[in-house]
């Protein structure tokens, strides 16, 4: 990816995309909780939404509207995430995308709408109607931060990333902003992210190229294993940069996807990074397992197990954990096999901590903010990486709480 | 069940049981880690051992002695779990079952072997070595509060039951000690339950029961999701009770593992008790669900969620988390047919907060030590029962410095 250049700033860094992030009073705490992005032209879109059988309305709202592939804004809240309201959560979030959609005359279809945050409390709307005027009003071409804020809940800060790159022959523009951070696992969880670009692509290829970068990115981070109700990663595609339109099985569509894959894995990574209570990002990529599928599972396994991720937290090079949770998954595994390494010390080797292992240095490895688990499984050629974070008291903390 | 009558006690309470347990050297703070069962003559024996692909030495070498379905002694260590240790392992746990045979008199084939503990460790051997015969010459009938001890590894205290019942106008005693707490998880997650019977039961029948009664307590419970390698439930059956031989499909059997499941639902609630960290049990019911494994894979996708846990730890009445766990699960979950209770007080009625839910009373009821949280899915006729406990900041202590 020669001509792959980041940027600073995240969705206001495309032309055309303009956005804005007020408070209106859903956030007892004067936080930012309402965001807007708006594209000045109407935008090829696609979108992914959570997996969960119980969707947010704003979810049900915004799979209606994304449907004809053309979106010209998305507004989003945070604070309260309108899921398990029954009929009147479904006339808010509709509510919310007529309103915006009058303000900046574009038909409420064009509009998706997401709201995050606490399940089975129905929006406070009278501070939403009087919100949205304000947040149109907001809108301007260095607002991406603003909007960055108005989406988070317990984040410790906004997540936003841009890049530039040549796409036959033409410079094309790609930003994103995103927040977790708990209910994170693959196949999305409480998770948002907004993509933008200038580049013009066929409705077929950015859908192609949406799902492509959410696999091998938002679907291979996990927190806490919990998946949420409202996950929605949607993408506005502008057209401004004048390129030939991106067609599905086309060259200048791979380096596209190249460039939104970058930006949708440093998001992802940054969301691992931000988890609730998180303060290290370890990368746990296995391979020789029996295929892809299986090396998955496996790097799942160990991903999620809550005593290797407490043993991270805790610095300890309890290697037999990991063990625990190979032996647990669906995948195929021979103990006797099985070798792990922490960055380059190997610490298990033939299923048995490897000779001359030297536990000080991992756990010296283990204290740095980011580090990769290697796992060969010994038994063929399928590989795969997860993203995980350490689990610690402060998660407890975070969750115990959250509501009160 | 008119006839089962609690006892004090545990495998002693169990005619012609005898046990001991004294402190050998594994554990450096001096607790017991060692602990004998032994029945006064050869015992019909079965066990259930860990589906962990993952097995350590001494499940290795106990299922192949558990094969002819003889066992006159079980012998189990903690403060060190002999898994990931090579041949070594297999040497070291073939050794305390020679030993333990030699000072008991009876071949090394009729001893099952146990330990529990840290991964990845050798048997401290030249400890244990010395420590056997000490552990057989304490053997008495009064020693199973000493052998209950010698088990422990995080647990806070030692978890014991007894209960005689009549059997065929027989009366007949049950006893069982069991270990927990960590990598608890249905399908026998780190946890020992030795049990003892003077019943006379048939070899196929002992089996049937013991699967039986796992199946309905062990499998039912969840602290943390992970597994052990090291799990084992073993019954002894010294057929001193002189009853009929009990046969498999006969009605004085159902009698016998009427009272074996009580026992071991006692047993596998105190595990979850005393689950890490622990304040709470927590039983899930879920009824209405398309059948029994449906209603099984919601009750387990709500007893394991981080956030539901960490919400019950927090006394905190978000039942959204609940909704979110029941759709992420695999049973088909049509949110706006889910019905929610905390004990008797109905929360979600509809898929939404029922109406008048009164929070400040769920609030209560999740302060009690126990209480059930009731879920009606509105599909089915499938019912499922599980036991799980709270997560807190105490587990996330306890794991994260578990070997330093």
């Amino acid at each position: 990816m020669g001509g792959l250049e980041w940027l600073g700033g995240g969705i206001t860094s495309v032309p055309g995309i303009l956005a804005s992030g007020i408070h209106c009073g859903i956030k007892s705490s004067g936080k930012k909780d309402l965001a807007l992005i708006y594209s000045s032209t109407p935008a090829r879109a696609a979108a992914v939404f959570t997996s969960n059988q119980v969707k947010g309305a704003p979810v049900q709202v915004s799979m209606e509207h994304i449907k004809e592939g053309t979106i010209q804004a998305i507004v989003a809240s945070s604070g309260c995430s309108n899921v398990c309201t029954g009929e009147r959560g479904l006339s808010d979030a509709r509510e919310m995308t007529t309103i915006v959609g009058e303000l900046l005359h574009v038909p409420a279809r064009h509009v998706l709408v997401a709201s995050t945050g606490v399940i089975g409390r129905p929006l406070p709307m009278d501070k939403i109607r009087a919100g949205l005027p304000k947040l149109v009003k907001s809108l301007s071409p260095q607002g991406g931060r603003n909007a960055a804020e108005g989406i988070l809940t317990t984040d410790r800060g906004p997540k936003e990333a841009a890049l530039r790159l040549e796409v036959a022959g033409r410079p094309v523009t790609i930003g994103g902003i995103a927040k977790g951070v708990g209910m994170i696992e693959p196949h999305l969880a409480t998770m948002f992210c907004f993509l933008t670009t200038d580049a013009a692509v066929s409705r077929e290829a950015l859908d192609w190229a949406l799902h492509r970068s959410v696999e091998r990115s938002f679907n291979r981070i996990t927190v806490d294993g919990d998946q949420s109700t409202s996950d929605t990663v949607a993408i506005l595609a502008n057209g401004l940069a004048e390129n030939q339109v991106l067609e599905k099985g086309s060259r200048s569509l791979r380096q596209f996807t190249q460039g939104l894959e970058a930006i949708a894995e440093r998001l992802a990574k940054l969301l691992v990074k931000d988890g609730e209570g998180a303060t290290k990002l370890v990368t746990i990529h296995v391979k020789g397992a029996k295929n892809h599928r299986e090396a998955r599972h496996a790097a799942r396994s160990v991903a999620t197990s809550l005593l290797v991720k407490t043993a991270i937290n805790g610095q300890d090079p309890n290697w037999g954990r990991i063990m625990m949770a190979l032996g647990k998954s669906p995948a195929v595994v021979q103990a006797g096999r099985v070798a792990i390494w922490f960055d380059d010390e190997p610490v298990v080797a033939g299923g048995q901590q490897a000779p001359g292992a030297r536990l000080d240095r991992v756990r010296e490895i283990m204290g740095r903010p980011e580090f990769t688990l290697s796992i060969d499984l010994g038994l063929g050629t399928g590989q795969a990486e997860v993203w995980t974070c350490d689990l610690s008291e402060e998660y407890v903390r975070i969750n115990a709480t959250y509501t009160t």
